[in-house]
């Protein structure tokens, strides 16, 4: 039941929640300006001791918010008691959580930006560097490393939009919601919020104290970002394998075997790539936690915590490790352009080219040059490696002239 | 393979598609302006062939992509292979569920609204109906039956918020990326994402073809409009349970038995309830068809569309029904009434009424207004119904004057 | 990157499974007599150490073999070097992990014999306490409370024997398979695999390090366990909700509101509920962590840890609360027969009487019943409380002669 | 509402329970000898009908019970309506499903037991042809395809065993429970179990009808096949593919591309690898469905036939597909030879014949080990090319005695 192993991580956000709610308070007069100053010197005494490990966690005291109300009590006495005015548990811990994940998300969202500029610059140092571009992991088409790095620079701005998209609509304060109904008291709930920098109280106490849309649409962005990474993963992995050797891994993210002396595992970008297990499981969780629960607040939704918790910080870590790793990659672009030596690779231009000097319909392009790579097949040849008989031989309108043009 | 049985429904947006690209090709001289009218026209001839239902399906020919264009073919000979010059079936699908999900989207807005407006009617009419508010399904505070429904008019309006937002980071336009290299012919991109009403092309060819995370913010959303509707279902079957019997459901929306006469089940609430299931079940199904995906394209993510489609459809269904089923609830507020008569319903306006009159701290009150509680259940009373006596015994404050202030 | 934080737990099937190995080591001569037993016997000491908490754990060392396997070389010097022969961290952790998970089995095994236990009491005890049986939570037929809580008996009976047969399955030996391609050196791997209990060795060293079904396998079950569980927690809080009353929760299984003092809240059946969200989120975890990842071991795997442990931890918590809760409920019989009186329970053995007495179709009766109860609402009335006048003139063979019999 | 679009396919199953039930109801004088042989002839007749497609379904008639029940009084007139007696929905539905399923197992495990002897035919034909080995996709150590194949084998034979167990477990009848409450009649509940070939009736007729843990186990059993089935997959792209070429896809299990025309897509191999999204999406929507409903039968349990017939038919054909698929394909085993000759594939045998022949432990043999590779490397050879004189320099105990033995 006890909830403070992880929930400790809200302190500071429980404490200026507090603050603000004990200041409004104040304002409100429910309580005095001495009684007001005592409360929130207390809590900031409260934050510098946490800050510096110097509160003793029990489990007896079950959650943070518990810890820091019991602590303020043994600070100013009873008067303490007067801070859970007109507040309830309900609205405090959505208060405090939706604080958290604000700042959480702007973090990802520079982690996101340092992740785009690094694949930016290593971008610009390719723009000339030739590789296969894949569908089906077949070679399809030529390209460049800088294409295809940008395609990712694109997925993480994507990214980046839907974490601003969070804030937009989630960005509403729940404090003064109480338990459910709101309170009898006097106070003043625009102070609060624009306080603690929401744009406007919560319109409707039962849903404030119910809400967790949130948290699914945090897990659900967390999501996206995992698929960007483990498909990049997924690239470093195979590009670093024996079957492509496009990219040297550094040492520093890869690791040998305890009984292959030899090997250079891939074993960051397995565990990023793994994580996205953990990060789908998270959303899933959640969901399950939230169906069909009458409102307003049930005991299920403590279980919100851990997977927001984990899905954050693995999207954190992962974003780091993975800008990291890209920066010290190195790129063998002679064995990319090996590669392109294979799978007729320039099929597609052909066809275009035919259609473009015979006038004829792409879909005739394509039959004639199928033919043409079936032939250079059969002689064991790339089709740029044909003659000119043999593109006589296939299409009597692919003469020397044109071929020569 | 054939995936015809479920992508036909693409069939008009695949059509828009193809004529933008075919008046694109014209403008842009890749085409004569005559091949382009006669392509248009034919394309025209063909939506209304497969409107009435002149168009067999046979999954000989897979897709409704090869359907259009094999009639093309049909109707205006190889000059309908031109049409398949710069573009590639890969940005051809992705442009076509993205413009059908864009419509959908829009759809789903409005019943949004509709079931917002019809929350909003009943709401109206019980601004006046005291009924009890729960936490863990526990007779909490007295509130009004208005105040509950508009906590969710509020979840639907932050539904509607997401709505947009979907269009707006996922309203660009993937035609012209071709396979996923873009193409060597002199296309105007920005003519036909404006013509087909994106805000503008992909910035970059491998992501447009490889992108699927428009799809997955579509089923995050129609997760979190399951969340509340599940929320609403499940209360709804609460309260016309034999416990609450708060409200009468209409026939229409219930069913019998067929072994128990008397019984009228609440199976429209029950199976929107049951329908969150497939709605996550569909989130899951593409997260894990996506992930570690290298790039470009892979077969796998035709798997995007019945996860995809079954979702909206499932949830505009489910949007309808609950709307109807609001619409025609009665409530019982006598039934109301008589539960806020259980579990002390007052007691926390009794501990918010003692801090303001004994000046006393929240904590304190709650202690006091425990014990009267206790003394309550003790005499099989609700606290409203002690008298003078059993207040001052619990706490001399308590007097016969406070009581009658 | 390090595990050790979570998976110190393995360190008892860690340290048989090296005794194990190196016995048989010795027994093939691979190592001397001598230093077989002085392995032995410094892991029998390091065993001690770590369960007197004598051992630092630290990131450094990552996992808990990398600990073990330091201290061994601090207690035997370069001999220590020589457990790892013939042996590789792959099949090592396997082994493992698939040690720790039968003992857990078993454990989950009795705590579901005892939860059976608790539930076999209590329905002796209430054998003949009628209460409503429900479908569609309306009330449908009169059963004993005994009926219903056999029906939890049997399913977590069901979990029993799905335990059962995940050992079955699975309880094979994956130590010899090495790092996957097994090994030069002369091992018995059958000397092993019976030393620790499984049936035999894996016949493949490939599938040894590459399978995770008795994972995902061991997930499943846990769904399955908090299916039941969440289904049983969902009517003890109905049960104990305003509408029912049906039973009184004890103290320690239920808390108080910080607002609302007179509040009883479920709180334990809310958290099993809501754990069951974890509970599949796990499953999804595991699942998509090994989708599609080539053969043999790859990093990604190091994800099966935390998903299974917490899955069994939060089992066993579940059943050990839920167990005790059941002892500690009791149930309102006058509320179970009170609400009988209600939804003319007694419809279904009215259509059955009719379809005995008049010989006529069951679906014939079912139509007169409904006119019955019909009649029945529109005088307010329970289908019993109707007279014989009122039969007759739904249907004349319903006549006093029928009636009294 | 209507479900008969996909609960059709239990058409049989549900005659074969009516015939059942029938003739018990006849056995047990519930209906004369006369009457149950005319519902049992009719019951026949429109099985025919139906298999001969002459019953038209109809959204109105809502289901396949419905559809038959119907008929057969068309067929018999209100007689047809005894069918019903002492038979509910509830438990006529489960029976079906059951009975179907046990099918469907039945023939899975025959689609697996042909895949396994399709795999160890071609393991039989490359007993002896070397393969590199992997873990995290490096070259590991040299295996023979054979073994690799054979890991498979391993696998899928888990997944037989499986089979056999959901059947041990689940083959009870529900047939008998009724609406959850058993019946007044004097129904024979062992006659219809064994007709039916389930080993006994359920014991508990309120779980008979709440029980949905078969169909979880089954989709289970179909995310376990999944699983290795998407491990195969991966590798059959990943072989396919242009840095591997370790096999040639037949023509009938690869397609080309709309713009490329040399491309050879593994299609069928990646359709298995993104099915394997929607199996594991059909466990979460049951598993999500199922959560926390209050006993008995609730219409939210309607939803558990669509993902589990769409999980069986997806089953079935990946592994008919996948059997044929492996059949077809061509190992170029000189490719896989020449993979051997990177990575150093011999380390891990020379660090075990270190420790063999100098008698030194393992972890210093991999040290050495170590060594020998970093110089190769830096030689731009494979170790096994590195002459006398390296490995002196290395380690003077490697001497050319050493060598040469």
């Amino acid at each position: 039941n006890a909830s403070i192993k992880f929930d400790k991580i809200l302190f500071k956000k429980d404490i200026s929640a507090s603050k603000a709610h004990a200041n409004m308070l104040g304002n409100q007069k429910i309580i005095t300006e001495k009684e007001k100053l005592r409360i929130v010197n207390a809590l900031s005494e409260i934050e510098i001791e946490i800050k510096s490990n110097k509160m003793k966690f029990k489990n007896e005291l079950e959650d943070i918010h518990t810890h820091i109300e019991k602590r303020l009590i043994e600070k100013v006495g009873s008067l303490g008691k007067k801070l859970h005015t007109a507040r309830s548990r309900n609205d405090q811990v959505a208060t405090d959580v939706k604080l958290w994940l604000r700042d959480e998300i702007l973090t990802i969202n520079n982690l996101l930006r340092q992740l785009q500029s690094t694949l930016i610059e290593k971008a610009e140092k390719n723009l000339h560097t030739i590789m296969p571009g894949f569908t089906h992991l077949q070679v399809a088409q030529p390209i460049t490393l800088a294409h295809h790095l940008m395609a990712y620079v694109n997925m993480f701005g994507r990214d980046r939009e839907n974490s601003k998209k969070i804030l937009d609509i989630h960005n509403y304060s729940p404090l003064g919601s109480a338990a459910l109904a709101g309170t009898t008291f006097n106070i003043n709930r625009e102070e609060t919020a624009s306080k603690l920098g929401f744009k406007a109280p919560m319109r409707n106490s039962i849903d404030g104290v119910s809400d967790r849309d949130f948290i699914l649409d945090a897990l659900n962005s967390c999501c996206l970002i995992f698929l960007h990474l483990s498909r990049l993963s997924e690239e470093i992995i195979l590009w670093s394998s024996a079957g492509y050797e496009f990219i040297n891994l550094p040492d520093t993210f890869s690791t040998g075997s305890s009984i292959m002396p030899q090997k250079r595992n891939p074993d960051a970008a397995e565990l990023i790539r793994g994580k996205s297990g953990r990060i789908v499981g998270n959303y899933v969780s959640m969901f399950t936690v939230m169906k069909a629960l009458p409102l307003a607040y049930s005991k299920d939704m403590q279980e919100d915590k851990e997977p927001l918790f984990d899905s954050i910080e693995t999207t954190k870590d992962a974003l780091k490790v993975m800008s990291n790793m890209i920066r010290d990659i190195s790129f063998n672009s002679d064995k990319m352009i090996e590669m392109c030596e294979k799978g007729h690779i320039l099929s597609t231009d052909v066809a275009d080219w035919l259609v473009d000097e015979l006038k004829i319909p792409f879909r005739e392009a394509h039959n004639v040059t199928g033919k043409i790579v079936a032939l250079a097949e059969k002689k064991n040849l790339q089709i740029h490696n044909l003659n000119a008989n043999d593109f006589k031989k296939i299409d009597k309108r692919i003469n020397t002239k044109l071929l020569n043009s």
